[in-house]
């Protein structure tokens, strides 16, 4: 059996590009940008009022003149004028061009006007209320890196630049495989022997929080149906995520099948709980990859986040971070296993404090919806202490 | 003009309660549940073998016996079958029921086995590996509160006890509506005195991550055809995003014409930089919410994570948390606004550290592109000192 340590390399050893693909800027949400984007003009690209009020020469304010004529009114979205008289005005609205003979603009709040005349109430700086061309970016700037999540503000850039197609990662292709004789579906009321699957139905919601709408899958516990079953899903998929059968149960088929289906082990079992008869594979031929999480609640739904979030965010070239938290408490770990053990997270003065909850053993499904993920513990160490830091695994937002 | 303080509180007042409504378990993630949930039956529903193995009854071993006649296998998914002596045992199957006969269960790497005998290796303990009825959840209790935020571990805890239609909370209807002669689509290339419209595209983007799909509407700067629009717009509405047109510009016709239409203003301008110019009103006859942004880009999106979110949070009766971060140099504000500054968040053993990244105004929309947020700067300050914490307003995801 392997540590987890090595699991963890071992699986990110495995990262695979999906390559690129456009698509309209708005199903780019969530999304990972695929290329450097560019501004195509200046950010601004003009001179832009950032103030209603007039615009005028700084020079004549210098010369002792404190009323202007008006000689005009500048809308946004309206070529500019130039002032006819470098001591006269131009009334000029938020996101309008700057006139080139002007160089301060002085907001309606700071003037009084009468009879076509702006007299200031109050002395302004050179250069006041102008957002300069190209002081933001300049054309040909990178104004978006490749490699960046595309959330809300990037949706901004990305319109001013007018990417209205935006190039970005693909997703993989993945199937979510329920196996084990004692599944139900929801919609069913079970024997008292059965459960309702709820694992795969996790798994689909997991990932539709990474944009990925997978498929799902439910094998019963027959070597030659698991076997004719994962033999299509092995085309048609970038990604297996299977929950169940990967333990020593004589009606645990998947190794074996898996194996016999030309799928190469890299390692089955790991030292750690939840989620010690993790199997993990790669079938070369059609380039998938397989996660086989054993069905415990618990386990499937840590090991998705412990080793395929960081896979997924990997194979995206987005950055896998490492979060530390504070305990709350002591946590000792003598045993060899490393352990993933649930905590809520509270905000304590700028804190991230980890609180670990009543949970009931790896098939305790109830405490999973009560963390907001794991803290790592390693094996075979001294007691961490409270105010000590630990490494942290969300399963759900945090901040 | 009010304080910042104010305007957040008056905007709180008026949150909005859009009732329920019942959608299918797949369409549930990112909703907010709006019953308790209770467990139809106890969780584990039966005494469940959480190790593949044998399962035999402990007085056996108490009156030393260490081999063990095989009597039967009890897959998972198949009703349990009882000892017929209890010097036996049966062979048993993670996620299968324990016999009553029987308390305890060990796993294969524990025995040995030949000519259908099973042989311990070591000595178990009483009840060990079986996961017991009703321990985690017992029948009628509540395992998912109202008001909880649905992510993938409730699509599990909902999936379990058989909740394929679930009572979630609606949300409201939105257009978002740019205004502003200027503004051009993202698919054209703008004249010099131009700009491509991003707010609202910034702001759809947004509420995506909320679950709503907002509409949009671009309105010229014409009195009579804002007026006509924003008619329609307030009928077929719970809440207008409005970005641009509130300040004091001569083509600023938004407060005019809401309140022309009935709309009662509850504030307008804030002591804030950004978005100091925003307006804020309802609409009591349709129950419209609208909120009108200042146009600039930093304002337009401050103000949606500042109020807006806020709001939103506050109707679906989630809750809404302050958080603080770790200031990285000192901020002093002496001024008579509340700031909002953009920052990077980093994570320093287990804290949240603010690093105020270069910006250039409300203009300046590639910087929102590299910050996680805004820190809030109350006016009138001290100096707030590196080290010290201040209130922090995520604009993505930050953990």
């Amino acid at each position: 059996m392997i540590t987890f340590k090595e699991a963890y390399a071992k699986v990110l050893e495995h990262t695979v590009d999906y390559g690129t693909e456009q698509v309209s800027l708005k199903d780019a949400v969530g999304r990972v940008l695929a290329v450097d984007v560019k501004s195509d003009r200046d950010f601004p690209p003009f001179n832009r009022a950032t103030k209603d009020g007039i615009a005028l020469s700084f020079s004549a304010i210098k010369n002792g003149q404190d009323s202007f004529k008006i000689e005009a009114v500048i809308p946004a979205g309206n070529p500019t004028i130039e002032l006819k008289e470098t001591t006269s005005c131009v009334e000029i609205m938020t996101g309008a061009v700057v006139p080139n003979s002007t160089d301060v603009v002085v907001m309606y709040e700071d003037i009084s006007i009468e009879n076509g005349i702006a007299k200031l109430q109050k002395v302004p700086t050179q250069g006041q209320n102008i957002h300069l061309k190209g002081s933001d970016e300049v054309k040909g700037a990178v104004v978006l890196h490749k490699n960046t999540l595309i959330t809300a503000a990037e949706i901004g850039v990305l319109s001013a630049v007018g990417s209205a197609e935006v190039l970005v990662k693909k997703l993989p292709k993945i199937t979510t495989i329920a196996t084990g004789n004692e599944l139900v579906e929801v919609t069913e009321v079970p024997l008292p022997h059965q459960i309702r699957k709820s694992n795969i139905n996790s798994l689909c919601a997991a990932l539709l929080e990474e944009h990925i709408v997978a498929k799902s899958l439910h094998l019963k516990d027959s070597k030659e149906a698991i076997k004719e079953a994962l033999e299509v899903a092995l085309q048609n998929n970038d990604v297996l995520l299977l929950s169940g059968g990967v333990s020593k149960g004589k009606f645990d088929f998947l190794p074996v099948v898996l194996e016999e289906l030309g799928v190469e082990k890299v390692f089955h079992k790991v030292l750690q709980r939840p989620g010690k008869p993790f199997w993990f594979g790669i079938h070369k031929k059609t380039n998938t990859v397989i996660f086989s999480f054993p069905g415990n609640p618990a386990s499937t739904f840590a090991n998705y986040h412990i080793y395929f979030k960081d896979w997924l965010t990997e194979s995206l070239e987005l950055p896998v971070t490492a979060n530390l938290v504070v305990l709350n408490e002591n946590v000792e770990n003598k045993g060899t296993l490393t352990l993933f053990l649930r905590v809520k997270i509270t905000f304590e003065n700028g804190k991230l404090i980890a609180n670990r909850i009543k949970e009931n053993g790896s098939g305790d499904l109830t405490s999973l919806a009560n963390c907001d993920g794991f803290i790592k513990v390693a094996p075979n160490q001294n007691t961490y202490l409270k105010g000590d830091t630990i490494p942290f695994i969300k399963t759900r937002r945090v901040l």
